[in-house]
């Protein structure tokens, strides 16, 4: 009888979103006529920039005539779009990434879940508490039954009492997982903090692999954007970007893996092995590339005319940020993030219970927010709001919640 | 210091289809007016059908507001195509296959290289020679390092003597990986061969991986289009399909892999686990949907100007493959496929070192084709040729060809 790889046993079945789907439809099959207001999932709500459609558009022509259809696309994306990249994310912030390091893709979910298929199983991993669950989980599936203990896992708390920012692990960790800023807790990792881990990676021959997902909403001069804008970051860092929450691509996939030419590490036979080609090989055999139109798109991301738009939906849900933070500021709860990112965490004000929370909210004020113990036990006794509504929607949920008798 | 995966030091660096442009480009620089017609690379060369083309268009107008805007997808693709899917490429077939058994994705490439994920590391693994690399290499990728001696793996040859048709091999083999029609011998295997597999499976519990990637190409009668088809297959088979070789879909990625619920396997607790829910959650941890234009693309091929427009392209290459055929036939070769396939495979009419035969062609006759020892050591002294160029290139290649004194 074949087998399966009996470590997907060991998830669970449930995934957060699911669950807080099902209660939704749960409650509203109950009060049909109740208001929602969603502020739980991290989707962007605003339409696609005019200069994406515009992209769009003429690439879907371009696919219509033999004589500019494209077929089957460059391993790592096309050069005019890794050269958009090199130029606008790196070199113009003083960062000499080129672009055979750069690899487009369909998803920063997709490559921060794949890039175990590259690491060695007996890494010990360090991942924060709370944390987006995709690495966690994407370790489970990989690594060795006989060591599902976790033991090969080091979880790193994040709390109020440490600012939200792991500490240097006393037991050695070979791979460390950091999302900056932060996916729940909305909090940042400023450059001398960041500083300190590139150099415990460096003297420990350790790998960071580092989200910079949402870098787009750093409005503070002393946060980072990228990893590679720390010294030596280059030899010890992987670094992960998107255009989701930027430029609203969550329904367009694309995103892109800087995979530097100086990270090496090495094998067991001796010899020193380069991690982009690792990366490479393994993109090349199990993955197509990102649409011809798509990476179009996001090419214009960078236009003049791009970078305005995106400026401006960045910008719309800053300010949905703000609202939230200081009106439950105003209300007297404790809260965090939502200054260099789209997600406000906050201490659940009643109760120690996420999900108990999660309910009275849904229940009592039609408001729907992520519990934080969904995204790890550090994250139990807090709750998530994301700035991805509407102005009028988030400030309406926020007039609801001072009105509310806790 | 961390560790990497050292199966990827057991791949081969130079990946064919890199070696064969590398040979283009260094002739190419020496003989810089050569004509050069490519019938090499199995990459489609017409544009998109013109319902698909007015398809984006729509789709892309919808992104652009805010009422019609499309963020995150649903886990397993789109209803409106699901239900497409499961109504035009199964039940009309008299298949009962259900929404829920189908995964949209954003390629067969993905899917045939990442569906290793949820086997076991111990399955003895059974692939045809000559082969599609994406299994073998996903395998490599994947087995544990101790048993990389490749006794993991069962290569079933295919060559005349058994009408490149695998056979039944002696040793047990837990997973079987069937192309048909098949890359890169364009040959079939009849719904009796088929059949015959099918129970082999059941009778040993054993797993079919089956890629239908060019069932479009299938003109007889006697030649199934899924694995579902046969009686029992749904309990012992995967299906993937895939819109590059139809609709032409190469630069616009999407497919979807068929995981019927009945397929399931007992886990070494005793309980039977769904491979359906397996694939769910690996997808829904690693990978976020393909783009919603897209799939309103694929959703176009089901229309009724769509599947008229996908018939014109199917019937444009095989036109091509008939040319080739008949024209090497006449020649006095040795030619087998391209019959329900974009496919020809030729045995190498001077030598039996398909490389040799590969800078002959290139050098003498400016034609670039693929050697058949790429595909695996039984494609040695074997050629593939493709259907993919142009009526008229095509024809002057054959012309080339027969007045070529070898």
């Amino acid at each position: 009888m074949f087998t399966i790889n009996e470590n997907f046993l060991r998830l669970n079945e449930n995934y957060l979103f699911t669950t807080v789907a099902e209660k939704i439809k749960q409650f509203s099959s109950e009060h049909p006529d109740a208001n929602i207001i969603r502020l739980g999932i991290g989707d962007v709500t605003l339409p696609l920039p005019p200069a994406v459609i515009k992209a769009l558009h003429k690439a879907v022509d371009e696919m219509a005539v033999k004589e500019t259809f494209r077929g089957y696309g460059p391993e790592r994306g096309y050069d005019f779009l890794l050269e958009k990249i090199a130029e606008n994310d790196y070199r113009a912030h003083g960062i000499d990434i080129s672009t055979d390091e750069i690899f487009v893709s369909d998803g920063a979910k997709s490559d921060t879940g794949n890039i175990v298929d590259i690491l060695g199983e007996n890494n010990m991993v360090g991942i924060t508490d709370p944390v987006y669950p995709v690495y966690l989980d994407s370790n489970i599936m990989r690594i060795k039954e006989r060591s599902i203990t976790n033991s090969k896992i080091v979880f790193l708390p994040c709390h109020p009492e440490n600012n939200f920012l792991p500490e240097i692990p006393k037991k050695r960790v070979d791979v460390i997982y950091l999302c900056y800023p932060n996916n729940p807790t909305g909090t940042v990792m400023k450059r001398d903090e960041l500083k300190r881990w590139v150099i415990y990676a460096l003297e420990n021959k350790s790998l960071i692999l580092f989200d910079a997902a949402y870098e787009a909403y750093v409005t503070e001069d002393d946060v980072p954007h990228s990893i590679f804008e720390i010294e030596g970051a280059k030899s010890c860092a992987i670094e992960f970007r998107s255009y989701s929450k930027n430029a609203g691509f969550t329904g367009l996939r694309c995103s892109y893996t800087v995979v530097p030419k100086e990270l090496k590490t090495k094998a067991s036979n001796g010899t020193y092995v380069s991690l982009n080609q690792l990366w490479l090989r393994r993109q090349s055999t199990k993955f197509n590339g990102t649409a011809y139109i798509i990476q179009r798109a996001a090419e214009a991301v960078y236009s003049p005319e791009g970078k305005e738009e995106v400026k401006g939906l960045v910008n719309y849900y800053l300010e949905n940020a703000k609202t939230i933070r200081e009106g439950l500021q105003e209300k007297g709860w404790t809260v965090y993030g939502g200054v260099n990112s789209p997600y406000i965490w906050l201490k659940c004000p009643d109760t120690n219970d996420s999900w108990q929370f999660f309910d009275r909210l849904l229940n009592e004020r039609h408001i729907v927010g992520t519990p934080g113990v969904g995204f790890g036990p550090s994250g139990e006794g807090y709750f998530r709001l994301t700035a991805f509504n509407s102005h009028e929607k988030t400030r309406e949920a926020i007039e609801r919640i001072k009105k509310w008798e806790i």
